[in-house]
């Protein structure tokens, strides 16, 4: 017994080797990606351009297509395999230049607020609205108060995000219902308008924008977001004049649909070129911001593992393809566009990766796989322990990599601390000055880090 | 074996049955410290007050003993069961209202750079300093380059901070021996002065300041910080006119010792009084800035626990005590004063933690302590995940709480984001705005949890 097994650990010493030296060869990669992130900044210049020589860019906008054309230029100036761009039809909704809110109280005075229009909202017309106002918190309160007591009014969603939550995206996602689908539901009710509190933790003066629906068998009404400090306000008013009156305009308006693009950049595999590792953020962000954490920064660490695998001269097995997708705001046209052509194609993603919870500090991915999936990739925590990577659990990945999940592919969402994010998420304050250099690009050698792995040895 | 077995397993129920009944109430209880810190956000709120009212807070300085004044009056208004300070000596240096330096090159022009005085560094006199510059990167530099290459020179230290290590504290620490030992180490071959690269890993306009110390052998020269973009560029001159001048005038004095407190606020123990759990962060700040990072939010973030403890209305087993510690920046003579009186009273802490490495999103704890109180404090893993808290090892605690060591406390650090922390300190840019209110409050609730379970479990 004992001679057997000294003899079989004879028989694997050479495997042991082996395999330590892969390991060892792997972590010597792995540290260059991160040397490469920190100290030859890219992601962060191009972020910078992003957001500060084109900023917001709405799907549908010349804003959008200025940024499909510096990014197909950055993935051309990368001399990669194949740059191409997936073209789409997306919605094209504006703005407008007059969004206002006042409060006329004859027991509190006059007072303007901190307001914008949701996107999709149609216009007040020129004459804007001026009626009573009745607060809810929920859908349910509008059944409660009934047709007699909407009716003719403004409806006022007040229901705060939950600051006890420790993920502020669950805070966030148990407020949102109001903003995308708060005028629908109050129009059933013959509510005149929606105005609605910003689904944000945060306490303060910006109005944070965002889809909202409307439904075809209700009449569409203008759907506005106050900011969290001024929905206080309201409230509080509310509460002293409940006769107060809100007027409100906003010239934004639904145009034509308009031509739209996806932008991908890529490296052929050595091995498999026909299987795809995908990787990307999306390209539109609203107009009040920059689109700097929402989803400048996917986008440009998505991009920047491109130039991470060039600068080193890594040679990927797989082709490793970074994906700039457009309309992640409004209705994921470029999500369902390139999903589709990957099926026309048969194209075989062995994964698909997505960043869109901006570019604060990563913590690691959330993985929408199967278990054992799941379990291969925990099994590379010590590569990422190094580098404070510490997240690996089961979730949701990201709306622009959804669809193709019927086609069979794990996906996986870079995961970042998400305690600053709803502070500057859909509002002007989502600008270049509020990115971290260092958390950028630890963020971009994280997902880095994980696309070599999967290369190497697959899930 | 197997009836026995059932036996044991049947003996044990109760057992089972209470310590899950503890777990469950401990984890309800631990839920509440965190809604307690995330929905009443009081430390941010003192921290705003410390800042925007008090600012930079130098030991020895009017600022200081302000500070104090108001932390007493916090503790105070807390209905805690003692509040008192500790009286001692600290050094009072004061920046004074000139620090100025400017190139002189017939080939360049002339640029003024963005400096600062070093804590206890001597001015220039009226008529400043003229004089050439030497570049240097360590102070081996120094012998290589020789007296003559030195005397009656400016020595300019600009070794970087070494922007690939991942946690920013290695390297910083691998960059602040130029400043702490830059002038002593420069005079010993006749340098006239030194001005020191600032110790960060950002590139910007802010010179970051800091304690530097004379040696009495050697002879007292003007020591000057310069920001990161003008040691860059100053680097960058001198590479094309090596005869440059440098001329530089700075006002700083060190004036005769000056009072200073430590403040502390305790609740009794209910069953182990005279044993104690402290922790704290230092109330002194440098005067560029207002102390938000350094040390403002682990002070506050300390007093929280105590306001936790009361407003939740928990009665802690040992007495547990916030230290507001004077002068961690120049001398740490509140760290010493504060360790004397406890060994004179031989009062037993049974654990010390410091908060001191910035209000960013906390990680978890160093650990400076045995093997098996790590690992207990590793077995509390489970109660601290849903709050994202997953970092426990072995490592340095904090200066403020060091001295204690010797008397048998284990100690403790709380860990917090590292990336953004040294764009802030002891520079101007170390201000409130840079807080983020639930990433402050996270850091105050963490601490709590570990008190609490280290106030019911022991080490």
């Amino acid at each position: 017994m004992r001679k057997q097994f000294y003899l079989s650990l004879a028989l694997l010493l050479p495997v042991f080797i082996q395999a330590s030296r892969a390991q060892n060869q792997d972590s010597l990669t792995i540290r260059k990606i991160y040397t490469e992130a920190l100290t030859n900044p890219l992601a962060y210049k191009n972020l910078d351009y992003l957001c500060n020589k084109i900023g917001g860019r709405l799907c549908g906008s010349a804003k959008a297509g200025e940024a499909v054309q510096y990014v197909k230029k950055l993935f051309e100036g990368m001399k990669l395999d194949t740059v191409y761009l997936q073209p789409m039809m997306v919605k094209h909704w504006e703005r407008g230049t007059v969004e206002t809110a006042k409060l006329a109280s004859t027991k509190k005075g006059s007072k303007n607020l901190h307001v914008c229009a949701l996107g999709t909202s149609i216009g007040t017309g020129d004459a804007g609205i001026r009626a009573g106002v009745v607060e809810v918190h929920n859908f349910n309160d509008l059944k409660t108060i009934g047709r007699s007591g909407i009716e003719g009014r403004i409806v006022f969603f007040n229901r705060a995000a939950d600051e006890s939550h420790i993920n502020t995206f669950e805070a966030y996602g148990k407020a949102v219902d109001q903003r995308s689908q708060g005028a629908m539901q109050a129009a059933r009710y013959g509510a005149l308008a929606v105005i609605i509190r910003s689904a944000t933790t945060s306490h303060d003066n910006f109005p944070h924008t965002g889809v909202q629906h409307y439904a075809d068998s209700v009449k569409a009404i203008p759907a506005m977001s106050v900011s969290t400090n001024d929905a206080d306000l309201l409230s509080s008013w509310l509460k002293d004049d409940p006769s107060l009156k809100l007027s409100m305009k906003m010239n934004c308006r639904n145009l034509p649909d308009a031509p739209g693009w996806n932008v991908a950049g890529e490296i052929r595999g050595s091995e498999h070129p026909e299987e795809v590792i995908a990787f990307g953020g999306h390209i539109d962000a609203w107009d009040l911001g920059q689109g700097a954490h929402d989803d400048g920064a996917g986008l440009v660490q998505s991009i920047d593992i491109l130039r991470i695998y060039k600068a080193l001269g890594i040679r990927p097995k797989h082709t490793i393809r970074a994906v700039a997708f457009m309309d992640e705001e409004i209705a994921q046209e470029g999500a369902a566009t390139y999903a589709d052509i990957a099926k026309k194609k048969g194209e075989k993603h062995i994964t698909a990766i997505e960043a869109d919870r901006g570019g604060d500090s990563p913590w690691g991915f959330s993985v929408d796989a199967s278990d054992q999936q799941l379990a291969k990739i925990k099994s590379w925590k010590p590569l990422f322990a190094p580098y404070n990577i510490w997240f690996f659990e089961k979730g949701g990945s990201g709306v622009d990599i959804r669809d193709l999940k019927s086609q069979g592919a794990p996906l996986i969402g870079l995961v970042t601390d998400p305690q600053r994010y709803f502070d500057f998420h859909h509002s002007a304050n989502d600008s270049f000055d509020k990115i971290n250099v260092r958390e950028l690009e630890l963020g971009a050698a994280a997902m880095a880090e994980l696309v070599y792995l999967i290369d190497n040895y697959g899930l």
